[in-house]
């Protein structure tokens, strides 16, 4: 008999079904045995009438259900189990209003009975069992809203004719600074591993390509330990062609954005407030747009002297301005925009009329930045120069530099990290939550 | 004004409109001048008549008509421009039925005057030059290609409850086998280049996930210089939950590739027939199943012995074998199914009875391997016995053992190579052409 997920056995007629999951929790009561078994997209109760103690002279039939009663009540947690049964509608059965008298019930894979994570386990043990983790209800539902959101973006960049473009994450060189890049052998040379696709989705331009979008691994070898860090990195990219300034970046990206998040919350919008507490709905655009200056002021004057000397905003700032944003303005998001260059990586491009200034933003959501977004300077010898101001050697950019000898239009794009958006969006406390297998400086495994 | 991708213009009515892409021709005429512009969307005929000669007491109009004559006749091959001019409907112009009389002409990127590549180079020098060899359209349409299969690929699994991960690209150990494995300092240890997602697609069964897809990078130090082999490679996997064999992932294979291929024939088709000479359709299903055992006995009766001691197909038999089924069951696919044990890798599940042979198949379209799927072996003691065989040692494998252990449910997938499947879909002569940037033992640049 085919398996029905447990989501779909509502609507089914009362009569026999076969349902498989793992047996989260077995009630062994005198007269009757009740097994909680969850599978991937929900939870259901089993009953079985408990046969015990036969007397001599038992019939086969009284044999097979003591031996039935024995195997239940020997159910350890997580184990996998496929049951045929007779489904029944009873609205006094609390979960879902359902439950599946057992007629037959095959063990298909035993748990060991010590489960080694429980409900109070720390972050780190759970990840070191990151598996058994993964089957609590608000974990899993985690990556199916990954997956609505993913595929939203997905559908609104290629109904849009974006292309979706699979950069290398082997390189000849760094991409992004020559700190935090992991380097290997590589046959008779060295690789790097790409720290963001960004020389190569800005190749797509002088290619012709457009408007192109990816999302894919990438790598910093980061030493840092911090609840939005990671060694590798699920990365959305996407970059288009012929911009006036960065202004059309953030209006693809805030559109692009409310679409996704209002496809999460139409498809996951009541689990998510069950699951976490958030009432999600799409962003109105457009996002409020605040230069960097001016956010530093609005920080300032709410009291908060930032720690730095470059004139970022460090975490504290950013969690003020968007506190202030949301007052003031009703957005969960804002564009910090107008970046001075001394913070900014060589390729961005400057403000006509004052270098200091850079066509930048980045993109705070509820408290933290989850992206960075420019337009790029696009004209060779400007772009030289900023180079080796930055103290990089041309040289050793030639492969990239001559995306620029052939012919380039005016271009800009912005990197977002999936598990920042999905962190805060969900209110979570660290990207570890939200990253299928976190990799850290002290994390390889599982 | 905005611009008006050149795929829009026909529609419009005639009057005035702005246009941007690269200089492909220039034909400076004496009388007349034309430009064939393209951008990511198509190419149109742009249009100026020349003045010339201008004599003594022009007016600035004729001044400025003259210069705008002489930047058209310096136009290099590639250089980016952005014009505004008169749309015109003129039936006897073979491109389209369009021109575009040129009112202004801005040149936003020049290009070098000599093009580093030509229609008759090599494979090789186009890929030293892959953002230009991307310019030609039936270059590009391969990636627009791309980018509808990937999207109906997902669409038909989000469709089905399959949740998308990221599994990582760092490991602590090898995935697949200690040869070709790319190695690396990672803080006080080593990791590894995952060389498929295999394990951690794997984990998502006990994780209680049900259903997973991936699209991603994996990576083998593979010192082949083939037209098939790739040291970094985009790699298409399922895994699914609860199946009774093999034959539950080939059907879930075969859907879902006519889905794909379906949602390319409908929105290429035309495309691919000029570019590429191939009308393409959706294939049929059930695609044909054929054990290993018969396909080399087809081979051998068509007079050809495959020259590898193993049992497993090499390349011409793959061949031959695609064509007897072409032949004689009409179909570009074939499952090559119960491969001997001894060439399949140890989390491959052996047929129950006759652990000579396992549940797995080889997917093969135009006469080439696209894929490789199986049933795993999900009981504990017969995974590290199958591992002991071949010549594995269980305690480098324990984060991998670990998922066996707390119940897990029986499941197979399958791993699919996106340029291969594009090569053969297309019949183009090798993968270098459907990757984007690709990278083999001798190249990492571009």
């Amino acid at each position: 008999m085919t398996r029905t997920p447990i989501k779909n056995l509502a609507p089914f007629p009362d009569g026999f079904v076969t349902v498989a999951g793992w047996v989260e929790t077995v009630r062994d009561q005198k007269k009757v045995q009740f097994v909680i078994l969850r599978d991937e997209s929900g939870a259901v109760q089993l009953v079985n009438p408990a046969t015990r103690d036969l007397e001599d002279g038992a019939s086969a039939e009284e044999h097979a259900a003591a031996a039935l009663t024995e195997t239940i009540g020997g159910l350890a947690h997580g184990t996998m189990i496929r049951v045929t049964g007779e489904l029944k509608h009873d609205e006094r059965v609390k979960l879902g209003g359902i439950e599946v008298k057992i007629a037959t019930l095959e063990v298909v894979s035993e748990a060991l009975p010590e489960t080694p994570i429980a409900d109070d386990s720390s972050l780190d043990k759970r990840l070191d069992w990151r598996f058994l983790d993964l089957r609590r209800p608000e974990a899993s539902l985690i990556f199916k809203i990954q997956t609505t959101f993913e595929h939203a973006l997905r559908s609104w960049w290629v109904e849009r004719d974006f292309i979706e473009i699979h950069t290398p994450k082997l390189m000849a060189s760094a991409s992004e600074s020559r700190a935090e890049l992991f380097e290997m052998e590589y046959f008779e040379t060295k690789a790097y591993l790409a720290q963001s696709p960004q020389f190569f989705k800005q190749m797509a331009q002088p290619a012709g390509f457009g408007k192109v979008f990816e999302i894919a691994p990438a790598f910093r070898a980061d030493p840092s330990f911090t609840s939005r860090h990671a060694t590798e990195f699920t990365s959305i990219d996407a970059e288009i062609s012929w911009i006036d300034s960065h202004e059309d970046v953030m209006q693809m990206h805030e559109q692009l954005l409310a679409h996704a998040i209002g496809a999460v919350a139409a498809k996951h919008g009541a689990a998510i407030e069950a699951a976490f507490g958030v009432e999600l709905s799409a962003p109105t655009t457009p996002f409020p747009r605040i230069p960097l200056a001016e956010a530093r002021q609005i920080v300032a004057d709410g009291g908060y002297e930032i720690p730095r000397a470059d004139g970022d905003l460090d975490p504290e700032a950013e969690r003020r301005l968007s506190a202030w944003v949301k007052a003031n303005h009703g957005s969960d998001f804002v564009f910090v925009t107008d970046y001075a260059t001394g913070i900014r990586p060589f390729y961005h491009m400057r403000r006509e009329g004052d270098p200091t200034v850079t066509n930048s933003y980045d993109l705070l959501y509820n408290g933290t930045e989850i992206s960075t977004g420019a337009q790029r300077e696009h004209r060779l010898d400007v772009l030289i120069g900023q180079a080796r101001e930055k103290g990089l050697e041309p040289e050793e950019l030639e492969f990239y530099l001559d995306f620029f000898r052939y012919g380039v239009p005016p271009h800009g794009g912005f990197g977002m990290g999936l598990a920042r958006v999905l962190m805060l969006m969900l209110g979570l406390g660290s990207i570890r939550e939200t990253t299928y297998l976190f990799r850290g400086p002290t994390r390889l495994l599982p």
